[in-house]
């Protein structure tokens, strides 16, 4: 079975205590599903010290350590958990909270091999820890983030980012452009895309069909031309019922305030956005602790963390609070789900 | 002491239920501050059969009836609360969810007088129940709501709609505009103004001085300039700066979505948001039951219920559904706390 390959994050943020403290939960309930942890064997120690519990000390101790150039050639350890180890952390001089270009390059490198690997066979998916973006341009490399990435190394055309909590779903139509940018990326191209790859993804993970609610762009959803330039009669609703027509379950355009009411959030499965803040405001009021992020429309499967790398709370930083590995596992799980049929 | 003016709100609305209940609680459990619902006698007389248990209907029935006139002439009663009667409802032909020209007139009858009795001296501030826009418009009354109405007979020049409840409050800059004309009112001298306005109308509430999160307008509040054009640096910066010269307990301009996060929610008394859902997404999600509306910068006092007419379930018309008066308890209470030193 192929394993899903995590990867740690910046070695100086929480990534690291984060999938050490998963990979000792996965190797105390393994699943038919293995984990292999992308990063540093030594700085993983290191992380483990502070977030896996001295009785479970031995236990990630056991988990087998297998060399990146080894992982590449096809010799992956038979082990529910395993670290693919790149050897590239310089313990005598890492610090918490340490931006530079050497762990910009180190994330990256950890993402640009579970792309390659994914996409070679020798992944089932990709799950990725925290990363800093200014130790990311310091190291020289050309994306903002890991989205960007992994559209560009996989091909894809047409991505869609999907928040997840166990609150609320929200997948947004546009994500990291301005304000002002969103209204002529509007389009009911666009939406039905968002709508396309949701269902696929959701029918998959849902094992049914998925319950769309499909928010407008205006306040109170432009109240029948009243504010804004009927965004929704123009795209938005030619792209629900467009849905409809193809067997959807969906409702939408509706005003975006009373969307996320809570009768209307116990009705929906995922939220269609038309921008970054109208989904991910209600998103993290609800609470950090089980967000997930994930990637559709690449070919394939893509899930991470929905946090920073919390630099100021890593390795001990801040005695008084851990690191919280919930978001990790969280993401582990629905990428298990996503990668089902592939593994 | 002159009232607090309570508007019934459209007569095939849930106003006069929610209106009857509060002014026989506040009969109940009299304060210094009476209360006066401007209405129909005979429809809160029929409402009260709805809203009031059997028990409490004679405490209803004690209720002085003034009728508008003599109101007007000066000839308040002396009661915690006293019924003004307009007697303008039709009760032959009176039906839940009846959306017509007579009920938007008289939903605009009762906001009138209490603006002008308000402004005269005769009240000591309104509070307004729920008004049907449709109604209002076959009324041929030119104002699409309540705040417009209100700027235009005080001569206000500069108002802000704040939105309150128990979980979060948020004052807007902009309110009901188009999304995409939203970037062009962001200015410093709006920011400052609804600044301005909010420190001096919550100074009073909370008796301290408040503690402001200012959002800002981009995904991650620009990113340094990442993503928008920087309305972050030229408008809200500044007026976030001008307002820590002045002693102001502020802070942002913030990423709008991890402004509402729970921590932050604890360490914030009031948010200034920058549109309409930005502000209301987060207000809504939690629930509806507390929610009140506050429009700031008038020369009087106004708060008003923060839900609609809910037609579907005025009058027994859902009998499983009863009208919550609790955003009226809400909005009497804050009224009452604005209003205190002009009362």
């Amino acid at each position: 079975m192929k394993p899903l390959l995590i990867t740690q994050g910046d070695p100086a943020g929480v990534g690291p205590e984060i999938c050490a403290a998963c990979a000792v939960k996965e190797m105390i309930n393994p699943t038919d599903a293995p984990i292999a942890v992308l990063g540093s064997a030594a700085l993983l120690k290191k992380a483990a010290e502070y977030s896996v519990a001295p009785a479970d000390m031995p236990i990630f101790d056991s988990i087998p350590v297998v060399p990146y150039q080894e992982f590449a050639a096809g010799a992956a350890a038979d082990s529910p958990v395993q670290i693919v180890d790149f050897d590239n952390v310089d313990m005598t001089v890492h610090a918490p909270g340490r931006i530079c270009a050497e762990y910009g390059q180190a994330s990256f490198d950890y993402i640009k091999s579970a792309i390659d690997w994914t996409l070679s066979g020798l992944g089932a998916g990709v799950v990725t820890g925290p990363i800093h973006k200014v130790a990311l341009h310091l190291a020289g490399v050309p994306f903002p983030g890991h989205t960007e990435m992994f559209a560009h190394y996989t091909g894809a055309k047409s991505i869609c980012m999907v928040l997840s909590s166990s609150e609320l779903t929200t997948a947004l139509v546009t994500a990291h452009v301005g304000y002002s940018d969103v209204p002529k990326l509007i389009t009911q191209k666009r939406v039905w895309e968002t709508l396309e790859i949701n269902r696929a993804a959701w029918r998959k993970i849902l094992d049914r069909e998925p319950r769309f609610t499909v928010c407008g762009l205006n306040p109170h959803a432009g109240e029948n031309g009243l504010f804004g330039n009927r965004e929704e009669e123009l795209a938005i609703a030619p792209a629900v019922e467009q849905a409809k027509q193809a067997g959807y379950n969906i409702v939408g355009p509706i005003p975006p305030d009373t969307a996320f009411i809570p009768s209307r959030r116990m009705q929906t499965d995922v939220y269609i956005c038309m921008y970054h803040d109208q989904g991910l405001i209600p998103m993290k009021a609800f609470g950090f602790d089980s967000g997930i992020n994930i990637t559709l429309g690449l070919p394939i499967v893509r899930t991470s963390v929905d946090h920073g790398t919390a630099m100021d709370i890593a390795f001990g930083s801040t005695p008084s609070v851990k690191p919280n590995s919930y978001s990790m596992v969280c993401a582990i799980r629905l990428a298990r789900k996503l990668s089902g049929e592939n593994s």
